[in-house]
């Protein structure tokens, strides 16, 4: 397939080699020259407007936006307006709030334009090498793109889930679950750490992936990050996130889910950003106040 | 009553001189010679031996234990053997766990020496001038403490709750709720000082107390706190706990009771002693393993 | 003052007779005609209509809005738009999220009329006997008003918290407290009844009324609670929530402070509702896949 | 190796006949004069008194155990005593708590007598396949070892943990994280189930395991699972536990780390085993007394 490629950043660059490897044709827009030029060196042809970018492609068109998430995608979509003609698709392949999707489709479909919305999974390597790819969106828009999210994937690793917004959606629970394995798994090799052995902390983690109940990808990317570093003395546990377990925490919310352990999983993120905390202050005054266990003075 | 009592610290001496206000007749004892001086200008007879102390109480002997729980107070057991006769009673005023006094009571109880478990509430302050008691033990070996219990408690503060160890039981639940209540407190006051408006935590405080449904002597305290200090500048948010809250959980988890709310109450306050944490150390490692997510170095 | 008040429920209506004993002129406006009649029969003038509503009061109109949250709001709002003229007042007495507050305020003030957001705590008997009022607007607008929140709150019991939104700001962090609070007594309870001990629940909460560190008004009503039920036996533990819990986390979310308690209190009360659930159906699953465990068959 | 066999369960008769497909000479016993006819049938030796357990075997004698945690390991233990020579080894396989370990290592090396901590994951295929050993003991006992545990286990899936006590805690530890992360995963299906989409859990399970982020041996018994019933219609949701998360939280608390993900996925467990809760009586009644909210009765 002709493919039309926007946003050439870490994930969009080794997604467009992986198309390029399954003999798709891929024109690649970036603001950044630099990535343009590296594009075409990989074999995709490059332009640096949108304007090129869509001249450049075969009716109808496809269009791929790989760009943060956020308003910098209704921007796109907007400038994309210009020229975008009934029949043509966009797929938007990064991390939107699947309503955004939603509302997005529909806004796009009014106008006569197919909009697919697709999550990536598997890291950067997986986005190069086979990802994890789940898409959503009207089944006559998605029918012609079948094979090329297949060519991109691992085997079995693309999914039509359905309406458009679900593939945003599967997208989003896979991070929230995600958060909650991962803060398992730290949580494990801190108890470890504070007990009474003296662990070898990547020799535990290779172990817990062969043959145990636990063996997992996330468990050899522990493996390979105690390996670098043994104890991990050389970074600090601070837990940023990207917005996706915190939108699975809104949507269990609003659709009543218990998820402790998600929620949990995001709450100690936010904690590790932090040095000090409001709440212990007022904790440790309340305990001064009425037992007189002394406060620590800053 | 003629009681003989064990502990002088902040919590024992305020006790003692609560009871001597209700004209019973106390002789203290404490290794600290200062203490045992200064409860004798207070009105109390003072010694610093275990003998003295025994010597110095008519039959049947009513004695009071005011000290760290732990295994200090079956070593204070053990050397009071020496003296105890059938007929006397103990009464473990401290914050011992209640499997302790469960067992304490089974071996006094074989030596024919009563044992009561009482848990005192209320702080310092209530210690001095009315206190909230909680005590179990044998019905007939309570029976001639029910009014010592209930001069040393305010209005309706004194409660006999039953089988020994029931007393304790009762301490430590409330000290679980009470670090549920604290927390939640603390982590409202958390949000408002995140916020965009500009509030005075005091006057806050003080509104909360007066009408609203979450009026207690915790927001009491909370008052105070931020009248003295109106942000809290002075002091470092480190949560220290001294074992209730911990017993609370692990009862819980004996008896199969989901009590989640203190079970992060608890273990905020661990975390509030870390200034890192080795969980936040692996989840920061697999975000960048897998996503190239930069880490903070050290 | 001379206030217009629109909605006679059971707080709207309590609200009135305490505005009534307290010398202010009040016109009542509700659909159901007989909430209207009621507070005719307390001393308030009745109507059935907005317009006869605001024809009834004198320039400078003040109203007072005490509905449910949410789109009824905007609604009243917009309906009375056809009357309101520059230097009006509108309160906003209800449970508004604070940033439909914000934007009413913005709203309302480029058409020159005054807002203001107050919420309001207490329950039913607050509401008629002293409520906690703590209200949010321009220095202007609040200004006339001052006296009147402090006539129909206790003593103390009124605080202008600052600009417009901070009242219902500083309501739905009270009601996130509360939501820990109550799931804190209420776990406490939960291990008592668990226990060895046979528990006497109204005679241990009055205990902790008196003197205790969590004596509160929350402790007061489980008093009472259980006096009327000693074992609460004739209610199902289904714990409804109307919103605030829920807000309350999103800010905190959107603010990036770690609330775990006021979290799981909601959380818990979401599983409450639940019978059965599919997480549990999954980890049954789960466990019968590796551990040949038994699943309970339905 | 020739070794002794005492527990012939589920997990025991798996690892048996794994151990003679490698070359081990085993003699079996159990108290179930069937499963001993079982593994005869196998290949292996039988028995059905410990007293020809040890006569069968060639000096030093090597025991492995394989039953129930818990007092029957002592039980066995002080049965054993009366054969047992120094120089002997006493494997413990089975899911003992590590301090029990520790304690009972101390106690037969004062007896001469080796002692080796193994936990072993991988389920009951894992057993018989090729299972995951995780081993604790003193270097001199262990050393013959060694090959054994390598034979039984799939490549890089046996490790020599450190001192005794330690292989049972990398179970232990091992399984807490496994807590987390079945909660984790079955947290995010329930909310694809509460969604607007019409999900095929098998499928999205499947695609999951195919390249994404979270890929995992749960991931796969999860797609198993809906593989064989859909929407798990036909299974409560009740979620028994085995001890060993309780006590990986229990450890955690002890060490002071927090560990709110392994504790909220235990204490999920034990809320899906009640029907109802006193803990939401109590919030239901509070609700009611301060907000007239109604009460759901029996």
């Amino acid at each position: 397939m002709h493919i039309g490629f926007i946003g050439l950043g870490k994930m969009g660059y080794n997604l467009v080699v992986n198309l390029l490897r399954h003999k798709h044709t891929v024109v690649g827009y970036d603001i950044n020259e630099e990535l343009v030029n590296g594009i075409k060196a990989e074999g995709a042809e490059g332009v640096t407007t949108l304007e090129a970018l869509y001249e450049s492609l075969p009716e109808p068109r496809v269009l791929w936006l790989m760009i943060p998430a956020g308003p910098l995608v209704d921007t796109v979509i907007n400038q994309l307006l210009a020229f975008l003609h009934p029949g043509d698709t966009l797929i938007d392949g990064g991390n939107s709030h699947y309503q955004d999707s939603v509302r997005r489709h529909q806004f796009l479909k009014e106008r006569g334009i197919g909009y697919v919305d697709c999550g990536t999974s598997g890291g950067m390597s997986g986005a190069l090498n086979g990802a994890c790819t789940m898409y959503g969106g009207d089944p006559e828009v998605v029918e012609p793109l079948h094979q090329v999210f297949k060519d991109i994937s691992v085997e079995n690793g693309s999914l039509y889930t359905g309406p458009a917004g679900s593939g945003h959606f599967t997208k989003m629970v896979h991070n929230g679950i995600e958060y909650g394995m991962m803060q398992s798994i730290a949580e494990g090799f801190e108890v470890l750490e504070k007990s009474q052995f003296p662990f070898d902390y990547e020799a535990v983690a290779r172990l817990w992936n062969n043959g145990s109940v636990i063996r997992s990808w996330l468990m050899e990317l522990t493996e390979n990050a105690f390996r670098k570093d043994a104890k991990l003395d050389e970074i600090k546990g601070r837990m940023h996130s990207s917005g996706e377990g915190k939108w699975t925490l809104e949507t269990a919310l609003d659709l009543g889910v218990p998820t402790p352990v998600i929620a949990l999983s995001l709450l100690m993120r936010y904690r590790s950003l932090q040095d000090d905390t409001f709440t212990g202050k007022v904790v440790a005054a309340l305990r001064n106040e009425f037992g007189g266990h002394a406060v620590e003075k800053k």
